[in-house]
């Protein structure tokens, strides 16, 4: 079906103009006009794949998700077979920072989505859940690791989930240049140690 | 000078005014027209006290890390005279989340003025600059905490205190209801309990 193939080949073309917009001039910038222009097609054009602001802003924020999960997927096959969880933990983390061009855009666009999300109930749910079930995906390996005996019995599995998912707070540290992202990975690493090592 | 007192009373209230249409609205609606209107003066009266959209910004994030530091500072007085170095970061860190209306409110100013940041060279020095006096000031805390013997010796600071302000990424969490504020705060309290435990 290669009209269909075009089809989603244009919205993903559209939503990384998107986040170009996002990127480069703000998200205050983000409107189908600014994004149709960047995208180099007419705002009619655009119309015809997204029917409002609301159904582009959550197009480009799914296909952000998925470019993250791609990203760690892959880096999970450089991992080998069976990948011990610190490791699994610590690329995840890596590629939710803002530490490459591809992260750095996704980060961006999560950030104004959740900006987005206080004032509209629609964006609100689709960022919630989707955010939810990322927690549920790190809560299990945790809690895998902690039957496995990588990390202690004596932790929380929802606490140590929770701290786990909060260290994305590096994320305008390192884009304001208050946090060097080496220092950034450098912490995290603590942080997993001491996870990892039951201290 | 009771003229001058008025000056800076205006201001605020422009700034509040801004507070009010990033949360209620979005940071996509913040124009200085649409902040004149949520102000109740005209465009020609805000461009009285703010000569750009810019500076307008700059002045309600000052203004709202003003409002973080005093509602730190209270918080510390009724910690009495010599308070533990863990109280004090347990509640610098809870002011920092949005737990209350007014933490809420500041909350969301940052996190639409870092989105600035991102393409305002202006915006983004005086961010970093904000921010990076906060972390030496954590800093300087967590140093004195392990000279006074609160904190293991071997806890390296710089780490420790990129890992503490990495819990503001608690922040999104809580706006989008994927963590409960109990659990990121008890989350937090794991955190201080190993720190200031050494283990």
């Amino acid at each position: 079906m290669p009209k269909q193939v075009d089809h989603r080949g244009r919205r993903e073309a559209i939503a990384r103009a998107l986040w170009r917009v996002v990127e480069q001039r703000g998200v205050s910038q983000l409107s189908m006009r600014v994004v149709a222009q960047e995208a180099g097609m007419s705002l009619g054009q655009l119309q015809h794949y997204f029917a409002s602001r609301t159904a582009m802003l959550s197009f480009a924020m799914d296909f952000a998700s998925e470019q993250t999960s791609v990203r760690v997927r892959r880096g999970l096959e450089g991992l080998g077979d069976r990948p011990h969880p610190r490791d699994v933990l610590r690329l995840t983390l890596a590629e939710m920072l803002p530490l490459h061009a591809d992260a750095r855009a996704t980060s961006r666009m999560s950030a104004a989505y959740v900006l987005e999300a206080l004032h509209d109930p629609a964006v609100h749910e689709q960022a919630r859940r989707g955010l939810a079930e990322g927690r549920a995906l790190v809560e299990q390996l945790v809690r895998q690791a902690i039957t496995d005996g990588h990390i202690g019995a004596s932790r929380d599995p929802a606490t140590e989930t929770n701290l786990l998912l909060a260290l994305t707070g590096f994320t305008p540290l390192i884009e304001l240049d208050v946090i060097e992202p080496r220092d950034a990975l450098a912490a995290i690493d603590a942080h997993l140690d001491r996870l990892f090592s039951g201290t």
